[in-house]
C-alpha cells in the first residue's frame, strides 16, 4: 500500500521564523474513496500571505484559524485519480482548497474543474486567490478612472502585480512599491508599470513625489510599513484606499500606528478593508471581469516554485523577507 | 449715518487660545444697496468647529481658508431690511453664509428664506450645517440598520446630538461620548441615548465594553482623541466609521497616530471621511430626509448663546474645552 505525506500545524507563530518546529509531518496510506467521492493527487500547492493570518491565535479573523493538529490550509491544483462522482472523471485537472497534503478525498465541494490549456501555474497565480483579490479590490472597491494615479504596494507580489497590470490596461498611471531592484526592474520593464519605488533603498518621500506629480487617487495596500504614511499624505481629494494586506503587521505583537484621520475629512478619503471570503459568491462575476484581460495577454505573471511538500514549512518566511520572485508555489 | 461692526481675521491660530489678538474689529457705515441686491441685518450667528479649519494656513482644506484681512466666515440668521430683489421682501427671515458682521449686502446667492415659525435657534441648530451633516453622515455614509449599535463622539455637540437622535428614532442602540456628567445626563435623560461615556472620567475600555455588549457597528467620529482607539477595537465585522470631525487635532502641530489598518482587513471595515461642501447639491434631499424627524419631535436641541458679535472671538475656544452646552450661537 503506497504512502503519502500530510503536514499538520502544531504550534502557532511566536515571532521567530516559521519552520519545522511548528508542524508535524505525517505519513499515511493513500485512502480509498466511498460513494460520491473523488481522490485528488495534488501536484501544486499555493503559498499565500493569508496563511500567516490563519496560523495566528486570533479567532476574530475573517476565516477561521487553523486549529492545532489540523492539516495546514492551502489552495492547490491537482488531478482526479479516482472518481465515484458524476461531475468528475479520472484525469480531470482540478483546483480548490486542498491543504498541505499529497492526496485528499473530497465530495467535490469547493473543488473546481480547470479548463484544458490552463496550467497549474496560471491557475494558481492568476485565476485563484491572487487574480480574484486583485479584481475585487481594484474594480469593485477602488472604482478606477482613466487618467488617475494608483500606487500599489507589494507590487511584485501575487496580488499587486495583477492589480498594477489591470490598472495599466485601463489607462491609469501605475506606480509600484517593491523591495528590490530586480523587482523594480521587472514591474517596469516586463509588466509595464510607469514607475517603481524600492522601499528599502529609495528616499520614499522624494521618489514618491517625483513619480506621482498629480498626487495619488488610488492606493492599493498590500504591505503596511513606513511607506504607508508617505502614500497617505500624497492622496488626492476623493481618493480611495483599498486595504488588502498588511504583511508588515501580520505577526507583530504591537502593530505600527496608522495615519491620523484628519486628512480623511480634509480630502474626503475612503479607506476600505476587504477579504475575499466575503466575495466568494461573486466569483463567477469576478472571473468574467478578469478573464478578458488574461486572454488579451495583459496579465503576465511569474512563479517561484519550491520543491516538495516539506519545503512549505520554511517557504512561508519568504513573505517576510520578500525574497520570493513571483507567485510562491510548491510542486509536490 | 448709523454704524455697524464687522470682524476680520488678521492672524492664524498658533496653538494658543483664540482671542482678540487674531482679529480686527471694524466699525463702518451701514451700506446702501444697488439693483438686485438685498440688505440683511444678521441677528444670530452660528459658531461651528469647522471654522477652526477655515482659519488654519492649510490651503489643502476642503473649503478655501479665510484669507488674512477678510471678514471671518460663518453662517447666520437674519432679516431682510431692504430689498431690490424680486425674491426677497423687507421683513423676510433668511439664513446663509453671512460672516462675522452685523449687516451685509447680498445678491441673494446662497441666502435662503426661512419658513415662518422656524426660529433662529432651530434654523441654525437643526436645519443648517449640523442637521445636514448629521443626515448625510448617518444615512448616506453610515447606512444604519435596525438593531445595530452606534457610538457617537461629541455626542452633546451640534452634529453628534442630532446623529444620536436620528439613529435612536431608527431603532439603533445609541451610545454617546461626552466630556461632562451634565452632558452625559442630558443625552441620556433628554435625548434618549442608551448610554453615555464621559471620556474625561470614565475608564474608557471597560465602560465601552459594558455599554456595547454586541460590539460597535457604526462609529460616528466628531472628536478624535484616545477614545477613538478604544471604539475602533470594538468594531464589528463590516462596521462603518464615519469621520466627520477631529476637533482634538484641528490645530495640532503633530496629529496623534491613528489605528493600525490591519483590523480594517480582518473585520472588513470602511472608514470614510466626508465634508458637507461636497453635498451642497444634495441639500434638498437631505432636508426632505431630516424634516419628518424634526416635525415628529424626534430631534431636540439646545443652544448656548453668547451675546454680541465680539464674543465670537473668544467663543470659539469653547470647542476645545467642551464647555458649551448646546449649539453655539452668537446673538447680535
Amino acid at each position: 500500500m503506497s504512502q503519502y505525506t500530510e503536514i499538520l500545524l502544531t504550534q502557532r507563530p511566536d515571532g521567530n521564523p516559521i519552520g519545522p518546529h511548528m508542524f508535524e509531518v505525517k505519513h499515511k496510506p493513500v485512502p480509498t474513496i466511498g460513494p460520491g467521492q473523488i481522490l485528488i493527487k495534488q501536484t501544486h500547492m499555493s503559498l499565500d500571505p493569508a496563511m500567516l493570518g490563519w496560523m495566528m491565535p486570533d479567532t476574530n479573523s475573517y476565516i477561521p484559524r487553523v486549529e492545532l493538529g489540523e492539516v495546514m490550509r492551502s489552495s492547490g491544483f491537482g488531478q482526479v485519480v479516482e472518481s465515484n462522482h458524476p461531475d468528475f472523471a479520472k484525469g480531470d485537472n482540478v483546483m480548490g482548497m486542498m491543504g498541505w497534503t499529497e492526496y485528499l478525498v473530497s465530495t467535490g465541494q469547493g473543488i473546481n474543474k480547470v479548463q484544458a490549456g490552463v496550467t497549474a501555474e496560471m491557475a494558481l497565480a492568476v485565476f485563484a486567490l491572487p487574480g480574484l483579490t486583485a479584481t475585487q479590490g481594484l474594480f469593485n472597491i477602488g472604482k478606477p478612472k482613466v487618467g488617475e494615479t494608483i500606487v500599489v504596494t507589494g507590487a511584485a507580489g501575487s496580488v499587486g502585480s495583477i492589480v498594477g497590470q489591470l490598472a495599466k490596461a485601463d489607462g491609469l498611471r501605475v506606480i509600484g512599491v517593491v523591495g528590490s531592484e530586480e523587482k523594480a526592474d521587472w514591474i517596469v520593464s516586463e509588466l509595464g508599470f510607469d514607475g517603481a519605488i524600492n522601499y528599502k533603498t529609495d528616499d520614499l518621500e522624494s521618489k514618491l513625489e517625483e513619480l506621482t506629480p498629480d498626487g495619488v487617487d488610488l492606493f492599493f495596500e498590500n504591505t503596511g510599513g513606513p511607506i504607508q504614511h508617505h502614500i497617505f499624505h500624497r492622496m488626492n481629494t476623493h481618493g480611495r484606499i483599498i486595504v488588502c494586506g498588511m504583511i508588515a503587521d501580520y505577526t507583530a505583537e504591537e502593530p505600527a500606528p496608522g495615519p491620523n484621520w484628519i486628512n480623511l475629512i480634509k480630502k474626503r478619503i475612503t479607506v476600505q478593508g476587504f477579504a475575499m471570503p466575503d466575495h466568494f459568491g461573486d466569483v463567477p462575476n469576478l472571473l468574467a471581469k478578469l478573464t478578458p484581460y488574461v486572454m488579451q495577454g495583459k496579465v503576465k505573471y511569474r512563479t517561484h516554485t519550491l520543491q516538495g511538500l516539506e519545503s512549505a514549512m520554511t517557504g512561508l518566511n519568504l513573505f517576510f523577507t520578500g525574497e520570493n520572485k513571483g507567485k510562491l508555489l510548491v510542486e509536490l
